[in-house]
């Protein structure tokens, strides 16, 4: 099992001005793609806090390395051009390397402003400084190309963990994620999960709750989750998810069934009933 | 200036089944009030993370003791009546307090159920042994009414910090944040913010950046953000947040107003356009 840290950089997410749609996009994805997002994180733009965060989430991953196939750690967002955009600046920082300028990744940034000019979607074609600050990466980065917006996505392995720094703007993320970087998390979350869900007819989750635990002690390898909603929404039905990840689809399937399975027969002994 | 750190706790936040908008909403709300919230983590339902994750938010409010006035530590999430909500029993870990029942927990706890009860929303009234499990405190917390759900939030200080476990639930927390916990919240938030936008006629950020690098440089008690939108979404302009928090709003108000001026004279001399 591959197991992925999140950092999502930027203060409009803390003052409340952007909702983080893209850490949730992420979290969707990895997790169909057979790896477990342990943890997610929001700092603000600023070099200690996100250094502090990568040290952390390769510190978790050394320690835990016995456990897991791998960690990935993905930074989203401060990739830009602006002086507030220091993520690059944050990897470096917390792994002891220098930033220096790439030439693959001035390249890829040159033929998108060309692009870009082309589209009559900016003035000025080509590099200029501020451009080329987004070519200046931590030595031994692998740049990404960015189908979308201008600057590229960077790749790092180190000590075992892989860090992955994309940019904050959906579109280019997505961009990044579904098109060039694909290949690379198809190799690095290479699981299968599966999740299903069962109805409980029960309206109190504390009656529910001593039953539940009885199969989730049984059943350590699955999450089993109860959705409570606040009272008075009027349904008298509590929903169960039973879901997990492991190497392959079927040993998945079977662990699933096996936790429902179980459920179904303790909600009937207790006169209880649990449906799909 | 108060500070802010929030831990969601929660595995379907990160598997990708729930979109945290209680997080945005609390950073919106703090912002307002005139808070800091320096960071947001989401942890699984695991008791070693979220202590793991308390013991950092205090230890960055010790250090920063000096800086601020206080540290509010808000959780979210895990305090229901299953195995799975797991949150007070961290805080003690973390604190190194033990769990006990607390009498006037388990009176609005009753209170609640027999209210709800009486709705017909639950099948019977009172306490029983899942439910009592929502009154075991750590000792020293002062349990907070739910106006719309079972379980009571919790306020525990400590060294100089406020800990506030709140419900998972959206409409619960907010009914707890807006109800019962207003004065309080009034006090420990006891600032004002002023945020607002130009509009920056300039097409392409990296010719931008520049220009408002020097801005920022000269107000660094203002935040100032350009919103760079994926290329291609055919608007030539770009918008420029300016917010800040301060003691009394007219010491905001001064500060926002100084940084704009600049920006805008800063871009009439570059023969650039920037409005309201």
């Amino acid at each position: 099992m591959t197991t992925a840290e999140i950092i999502a950089i930027g203060n409009e997410l803390l003052i409340g001005q952007t909702l983080n749609t893209t850490t949730h996009w992420l979290c969707q994805r990895i997790t169909a793609q057979g790896g477990r997002v342990d943890r997610a994180v929001t700092v603000r733009d600023d070099l200690n806090a996100i250094a502090r965060e990568l040290h952390g989430a390769l510190r978790r991953a050394e320690d835990a390395a016995l456990d897991r196939d791998a960690t990935v750690v993905i930074t989203t967002g401060g990739l830009g051009p602006t002086g507030d955009d220091r993520t690059l600046a944050a990897i470096a920082a917390a792994l002891g390397l220098t930033l220096a300028e790439n030439g693959t990744a001035l390249q890829m940034i040159e033929r998108r402003y060309n692009e870009l000019h082309e589209q009559g979607l900016v003035d000025q074609p080509g590099l200029n400084a501020a451009r080329r600050k987004m070519g200046r990466l931590p030595v031994g980065s692998v740049p990404i190309f960015n189908p979308v917006g201008g600057a590229p996505a960077v790749r790092l392995d180190h000590d075992g963990s892989t860090i992955i720094a994309l940019p904050g703007v959906p579109k280019e993320l997505q961009g990044i994620w579904e098109g060039p970087l694909s290949d690379t998390l198809a190799e690095l979350f290479a699981g299968a999960h599966v999740e299903r869900e069962v109805v409980a007819r029960c309206p109190d989750d504390s009656v529910l709750a001593p039953l539940l635990q009885d199969v989730v002690d049984r059943h350590p390898a699955v999450y089993i989750k109860s959705h409570v909603q606040a009272f008075g929404e009027g349904r008298p039905e509590i929903r169960v998810t039973f879901s997990t990840t492991a190497d392959n689809h079927a040993e998945a399937e079977q662990a699933v069934g096996d936790a429902i399975a179980d459920f179904r027969q303790t909600m009937n002994d207790a006169g209880l009933d649990a449906s799909d």
